[in-house]
């Protein structure tokens, strides 16, 4: 593995194109990324993950634009992994994003990457804590997941950040749909974007109204920020009510209770990605075809399977 | 496990109460479970299994209960699994429908049951196929398993049964429905229900175009027949149009394809309920703190889990 090693150095010391490579192989799910992950877990640990999220037209990728331009203020690195829960084999999709965050482009400080998962066992829920696992090793301080907010698929990508920002904005995406998307209960800063046009002020009533229906989270009440993401009026809060909450996560010993959830959930997933593997591999019509003469008991051939 | 043997003994020699307890037993998901299966298993692979799907209001008790009795002219054994496949839980939700079919409570040819998965590891989808082989082994020639249409779990539920026929009527689980609950493709009969209200022809009609529309089955073109449930008009020919399936099932070798896919979908769903059993068992939270640690790889952690 000395060739990847050699790869594995030059992505952590700032080789974007090496880096760019990496998360290829997280993407296409290649054999090689058990070992990666494996050399690269020692490094991990370090980074905060902000995950953001809402339904398309509420202005995300500018958003996104504007708060990474709002933390390279402060003298962060941040890296940006856009993911679209909802194909996988997208991509493509996501590729209008990252042109908008050009801006950014020449910055070596900040890395944009839209993420899909071609051939990866698992899945995207499989293939994000790993992508997270590579910036993380690289040094990034601030990774940003920004999904597309649609429904389940979403807010189970959101959970794999330390926060989860959930972008509204008049007419679209508002409180109503993201209660109905199960979004209200992820989040822990909601920014009502497009805070110019005249509804804005009606999508914040909307959303106290819900909030105070709502059981409300113990210790943690999730701040409501009015954002222009177009001329970055707001951001500079956005960003404090994030740091705000990062501390709150540490004190609380949330942070800690999150992320032992995270691994959990990832275990699973990938326990039943290498399931499903297994069964495709383990000569499963030879099992299925003594079951249905009655020569094989269903529950030896699960057996048999799950042994491998 | 002499007692169980007993027991099997008496079920498959007409007590239906012995009958009765175990399914129960199929119900509980207790361990003997696979004992039995593994001791009725060469007893089984003779019963036809009829899936009878529609929405609720479609007058799916009645015209199961009017079924029963067509067969039962024609003198077969029947047994009917009621099927709840939106609640785990259910059981009492389906009792009206048994008692509806209390004409047949004094026939010992016919049993009636209706079927909850209170503990059942993989749930309705892999208890039921338990069910039915308790049934087939205990010599029933016909299985109808009754499950209320609502979506895709009813799908597949019906996907257990040899034949399957969905029924509609008038105003209630019309074409239209039936097409977004992506049934008319695993429908060998359509029943038009409730054929004494003038909109029945609409509904027959609807169908036929959307039958037309979709792309037609090589082979079998599923029928449509027009029933009235409550007095027993088109009953016959419902007897009649199962029986020319269950005749082409056998003719072009589909029978054995359906009940080798069937198994096979048996054997993946208990392989999955296994080892969700040992992500349970297996101190998942220990493997998770190394993980979030940076101190266990993931992909190590889903193997000693798979691993039992």
């Amino acid at each position: 593995m000395a060739k990847t090693t050699s790869e594995l150095d030059r992505a952590l010391s700032g080789d974007t194109r090496a880096l760019g490579r990496l998360l290829t192989t997280v993407e296409d799910g290649a054999p090689k990324v058990r070992e990666l992950i494996r050399e690269l877990l020692p490094r991990t640990g370090q980074a905060r993950v902000i995950g953001l999220t809402g339904a398309p037209g509420v202005g995300k990728s500018t958003l996104t634009a504007a708060l990474v331009g709002a933390f390279r203020t402060a003298g962060r690195r941040v890296a940006v992994l856009a993911v679209d829960p909802t194909s996988p084999f997208t991509g493509g999709a996501l590729l209008g994003d990252r042109i908008r965050m050009q801006e950014h482009a020449t910055d070596e400080a900040v890395f944009i990457r839209s993420m899909a998962t071609r051939g990866h066992l698992g899945g995207l829920a499989a293939a994000t804590p790993q992508a997270i696992r590579v910036l993380d090793a690289a040094g990034f301080e601030l990774v940003i997941i920004e999904t597309v907010g649609v429904g389940q698929a979403e807010v189970a990508i959101a959970s794999l950040a330390d926060s989860v920002a959930v972008l509204l904005a008049p007419g679209l995406g508002d409180a109503v749909q993201a209660a109905k998307a199960g979004i209200l209960e992820v989040a822990d800063l909601f920014i009502v974007n497009k805070a110019d046009k005249p509804d804005a002020q009606q999508v914040v009533r909307d959303l106290r109204g819900m909030l105070a229906l709502g059981a409300s989270q113990e210790g943690w009440k999730p701040p409501i920020v009015t954002t222009t993401a177009t001329t970055g009026d707001g951001l500079a809060e956005v960003v404090t009510r994030l740091d705000a909450h990062w501390d709150w996560l540490a004190e609380s010993g949330e942070l800690k209770r999150r992320r032992l959830a995270r691994a959990r959930e990832e275990i699973t997933a990938l326990a039943f990605a290498a399931l499903r593997a297994r069964v495709t591999k383990a000569g499963v019509d030879e099992l299925a075809a003594q079951v249905a003469d009655g020569t094989l008991d269903p529950f030896q051939a699960a057996e048999d399977i799950l042994d491998g």
